[in-house]
């Protein structure tokens, strides 16, 4: 992990760019310059836009995790922002644009195209991600998983032990096969669904947070579609972090 | 609107029993025993378990609101506690039962039967009780409607203009009929779900929340079965009140 960048958004927060491997990331941790006590980490799954376009949404999210005494850190995905493309996803983006201009449902198969192959290579780089994060003097303490790709969150809860709460975005496609994994996650969650989101298949949402292993899971569902998530939702998620990672 | 005990729970609230007509009732008001500035109103829908078996949960919601600034007040529902019985209600009680019991599933005439007769008959009573307490000088400003029966609550948010926001809680039968009036419903919602709730059909609780033509309603599913809302979600749902009603 090499940090390309750093600067003070404002005395509460230092962000630094950073690249592991080849993989570009920023790291967001509260404190004023002179003091910085180890802060428990949140991941911040980032939406498959870049995280250039992506910036301002993340960097609000961070914002309130330091008030809140997080650290935040986010790297961009496969296929997204200057990493190359993945050709498969890219194969099914566009068969799922071409269905949808048809008016035809989106089959299985695009899905799986589009999202599992994107889990499968990011789930060990956030993995890898969080070994060079938890060797930081600056990072301690528990480790929760926020937004993102909700195939991704749900995979990560299912295999990584060190993440111990996460909340999740239900505002992407998801492959029946990740719906079987959800059985297996067991760490408490908190689910965001945005209820008219358009982009957003609803019933299969409330399949999978119906799929969660998890003996404590929270389904908070609003409308204002799907970049309308209301301030006093990402406030309640916030508090969540707070009851968990405390 | 007559009061015929008063005691103080302690220094912060204020409980007087009261009867309404022939409606027994309870009113608690925020403030020590010296001041007691005019608070804003929560009308408590109790459970039909009657007020005595429901006590310990109303009182309890009662002593959060308060710290919150609010007055809370609940009344006896038709054919609850010491009130006369519905025939009506009772036969499709008893016709329940027996269909539980037979492992049939619950038809459309026997919710109607149970529900729309009791809504009918306390809805106006509610109306009345919020006279009565609207002119008392230690309750003023806006009133909400926090749980109980949530057919009543849906026809009590269509017909009373003087209830700004209310939390509902999809814990039993709903009528279709209802779910059609709950279209008509545009104040501010927030909607507690118990996802496995053993005594509920948690798809017709989708479809009324689906239904409520609020521009802001929030659904809050978690586990924990019918009696088992957990603490977190009631702070949230007070975190609704006090950003309605203050």
């Amino acid at each position: 992990m090499h940090f390309t960048s750093e600067h003070r958004l404002d005395d509460a927060v230092l962000e630094r760019e950073f690249t592991l491997g080849e993989i570009p990331g920023i790291l967001w941790t509260p404190g004023s310059a002179s003091s910085s006590a180890p802060a428990p980490l949140i991941l911040l799954g980032p939406p498959p836009l870049g995280l250039r376009k992506a910036y301002p949404r993340l960097v609000a999210r961070a914002r309130h995790a330091a008030a809140d005494g997080f650290a935040t850190a986010t790297i961009e995905l496969p296929g997204s922002g200057d990493r190359p493309r993945l050709p498969a996803a890219e194969q099914a983006r566009a068969d799922l644009r071409r269905a949808v201009a048809a008016g035809e449902p989106v089959g299985d198969g695009i899905v799986d195209a589009l999202i599992l192959p994107l889990v499968d290579k990011s789930v060990p780089e956030w993995q890898a991600a969080l070994d060079a994060l938890l060797s930081l003097p600056e990072i301690g303490g528990p480790v929760g998983y926020s937004g993102g790709v909700i195939s991704i969150g749900t995979r990560l809860a299912v295999v990584e032990p060190r993440i111990s709460a996460a909340v999740l975005f239900a505002g992407s496609f998801v492959p029946r096969a990740i719906i079987e994994e959800a059985r297996r996650v067991t760490i408490p969650l908190h689910v965001l669904l945005q209820w008219d989101d358009e982009g957003n298949d609803r019933q299969t949402a409330l399949d999978l947070f119906d799929a969660f292993g998890s003996k404590e899971k929270t389904l908070h569902a609003n409308m204002g579609g799907h970049t309308g998530v209301p301030q006093f939702a990402g406030d309640a998620a916030a508090q969540f972090f707070t009851r968990h990672l405390k």
